[in-house]
């Protein structure tokens, strides 16, 4: 046996165990019976402690060493190359992590969790504020652990966005405001679009037989995947032969899982696209989350789902071949109602209090609010006490709103109870690496756009399959942008996407 | 920390592995992708591996003689020293089989078992043969090295049935054999009852929820449980509050589903019943097998799904509630037919070649005959390229039916492919133990019969919970057949009740 194939075993163990948490946790969300909690905490503690005390290893250690000695000289942009070089960075993370930081983390997400439930309920930031201060000062230690050379949001980010630096960051989001600012305000000085017919009755059968057989069309591949409901959608995989999808139903409000479905669809599609040779390899194991996943990012998974959903499934290309297919499955609700008012429905901007409700133009400052406040706390220029005050008045000046509450505020999303700091950029750099992918796609795929007004969207899906999927973790978001778009990662192509889009929706 | 709280949290890590992987294999029967299967085998391999590693690790068993000091003097009847115990039992047995033999066994397993199912589809047992060799030689091997007192088989039936002997098994069967023998040549010269009705069309939604009441009202909760279908259905736990079971459809034959599910939920009530106190624990765990499972023995597993099935659903009680309601679903299929003929039919006597499909009476006889070759087999005194002689010859003297080939004959059952060696004697040990139970039962529930004449099977349920279910692996089947029914296992009770029933139903 090779040095690579030991080194190559004993991570497919990881991955198994990984795939192994993963099938807990959608059992546990789309299956399992009523009463049928019990333990199923445990099991999944147990499955990652394995995969964790395994990795971390003196022996797992050595096995990385002398695979690298064995492929010295080999093709360092070669998968096996690429294999062994992402257990070594995140070997070498994980190594600088105390356990006793990590127990403290566990034991304090298990705990904020429960009282941010309770917190939200009643409506009352003072409730969790001793926990999310507890959290700021757990981050901070991670960050001086893991170290970092300018801010120590830095070293959180690695986590989510590898190569990402609260700099770039806040040079982005800048950007973003100032090409943002206008379009919004603009749009709100024009007529609301009609969308009461998205309210009607569409009987939830018809819904998910008609959002099927779009993301069939688009490419998911339901022999190796498969759709269930869900109170909270997601996407997970077991391999890339096993990628499940979930969706949810409003009888009374169409758009919740037709695109919520597209959205999964475009995230299974990047796990089932992944090459076949670099199954259960570090390839496709996030080995510092300690998740199987092929994607290489947070952000370079969430351009996925949000490419399908919006650059496509929000597109007048797609509604030109699928409005009249929609209109037959739903007659009388769509009787009195053309693609284009369908269209502007489905793409309406409106500001609101709620992130996961919010659109495509307001959508990004929702996330900047929360990047900015996580910044601020870690580095200690923003007590959490002041962070509901901070969190209105940012509201008010990005979108002109301000929630009525603290549950309609800074106690909407789960993250920060959750411990997952630093993971809001990726919402973003989701939808800027969206547009900038779907431009360059764009210009070198010949008809394109064409053939998804005529419902084909194999050219797309062909070519983010060559030139995205395929790889898994093997090249980082930087890599994949600059090979495949000519650029590193910036506002130009998203700004323009949206104020194309919106000009021709709104003026 | 107490010594016995960390040999716990052990033991209760190594419950959670084998609950993971039981949860691979319902999701792989039930509901993975067809083309999902890639990794699952090595994804089920390692979690099973990582509990094996930590169960027979010198770390666990200074954990267990910690806990043994720790329990010294503690009533030896309670679950806390009967968990210390089994997993003493298991571990000692474990630390006798070398490591190599282990490994010999997977890679002929799954070998044998690809060449099994390729022999059967040619009916041709000369291309089995070799690895079935193999296999006896690997079983000699095993008996060998965990010891036994008389007979080899001895020490392979502890696996499955702890305190079972070769001997004690001969002398069951020999009166089993005696007492039947008559009873079955009788039936044989009895007119066969009519029974054309059962292979009418019953859609197959309506089979599932006749079943789905059924199985409800026998006690089968379904807030900690679910159904769903599977080509060979089965019961399988994640602990006592998440235990599925599974069924088949044949829409031209009623029975199947029906008395299938019966079956199911048999198996699925006593790991139910496990008391809270013992989940996650040595008592909900066959550490010898690595399978999480409440149930002490294989036998003792088997009679709770035959008595549900057998003692209770073909019963003339049962359907005297039953089958008027079972008319008013399916009234054209059975328009024609009375509980008289419908229960005369479902408990028809007719020997064939297949195990399977065999019915209570002729059932047994297909134990003995495997049972025996088992026996001869692992001591010698059966060459393996003598084994379709001695099964069909044992076929014509037992049952008076020989097999046409091998596929019908000596190639019917994966066990022996599987590694399964020791395991058939269950399905016997299983019947008796059925009717011992419900024997003592009747006697000491009052109203158990008049109860079922109305469709109340609480005092039955009730009574079998406080009994047996309860318990787990807590007591030996002979502890628990001799606490609940006066005596240790024998052929009385089961002599009697088949006599009892079928001179009813043919004399």
């Amino acid at each position: 046996m090779t040095a690579y194939s030991q080194f190559n075993e004993c991570i497919g163990q990881i991955n198994d165990l990984c795939c192994i948490a993963n099938l807990l946790m959608w059992d546990e969300r789309t299956q399992m019976p009523v009463h049928g909690g019990l333990n199923r905490g445990s099991q999944l503690a147990t499955a990652l402690r394995q995969a964790q005390e395994k990795f971390t290893s003196k022996e797992t250690g050595i096995l990385i060493e002398q695979a690298e000695r064995e492929l010295r000289g080999e093709d360092p942009d070669s998968y096996r190359y690429r294999n062994v070089q992402q257990a070594r960075e995140a070997y070498e993370i994980v190594q600088k992590i105390p356990l006793s930081l990590v127990a403290e983390q566990a034991e304090l997400v298990s705990k904020a969790q429960e009282v941010w439930g309770a917190a939200r309920q009643k409506s009352d930031f003072k409730m969790f504020q001793p926990y999310l201060e507890h959290m700021v000062k757990v981050k901070q230690k991670l960050a001086e652990s893991i170290g970092y050379a300018v801010h120590p949001y830095d070293a959180l980010l690695q986590r989510y966005e590898p190569g990402m630096t609260a700099q770039k960051l806040s040079k982005l989001f800048q950007d973003l405001r100032t090409g943002m600012k206008p379009l919004l305000e603009k749009i709100r000085s024009c007529p609301d679009p009609r969308h009461d017919f998205l309210y009607r009755d569409f009987p939830i059968e018809d819904q998910l037989a008609f959002a099927t057989e779009v993301v069939k069309a688009f490419g998911y591949d339901l022999n190796r995947g498969r759709i269930d409901t869900a109170v909270h959608p997601f996407e997970i995989s077991f391999t890339r032969e096993d990628v499940r999808i979930t969706t949810r139903f409003n009888r009374n409000y169409l758009p919740m899982a037709l695109f919520g479905l597209m959205h999964e669809a475009g995230h299974g599609m990047y796990e089932q696209g992944a090459s076949p040779e670099i199954s259960r390899t570090a390839l496709t194991t996030d080995l510092l989350a300690m998740y199987a996943v092929a994607g290489v990012s947070f952000g370079m998974h969430e351009s996925q789902s949000r490419l399908w959903e919006n650059q496509v499934g929000r597109s007048r290309e797609f509604w030109d071949f699928y409005f009249p297919l929609l209109k037959k499955v739903f007659p009388s609700p769509l009787e009195d109602v053309n693609t284009d008012e369908f269209h502007r429905a489905i793409n309406r901007v409106s500001p609101s209090f709620i992130r996961v409700e919010s659109d495509e133009v307001t959508y990004n400052f929702h996330i900047m609010l929360r990047v900015e406040a996580e910044m601020k706390m870690l580095d200690g220029s923003l007590p959490v006490k002041d962070l509901p005050d901070f969190w209105n008045s940012k509201m008010e000046e990005y979108l002109g709103v301000a929630p009525d509450n603290d549950a309609e505020g800074v106690l909407q999303d789960i993250h920060w109870a959750a411990g997952d700091y630093g993971s809001f950029p990726c919402y973003t750099i989701g939808n800027l690496v969206a547009a900038q992918v779907h431009k360059s796609a764009r210009s070198n795929v010949p008809r394109l756009d064409e053939g998804i007004r005529q419902g084909d969207f194999a050219p797309l899906k062909e070519w983010l399959q060559k030139k995205i999927y395929i790889h898994g973790r093997s090249y980082s978001t930087d890599e994949l942008l600059l090979s495949n778009t000519g650029k590193s990662l910036s506002t130009e192509d998203y700004l323009l996407y949206i104020s194309e889009k919106y000009t021709s929706i709104y003026m």
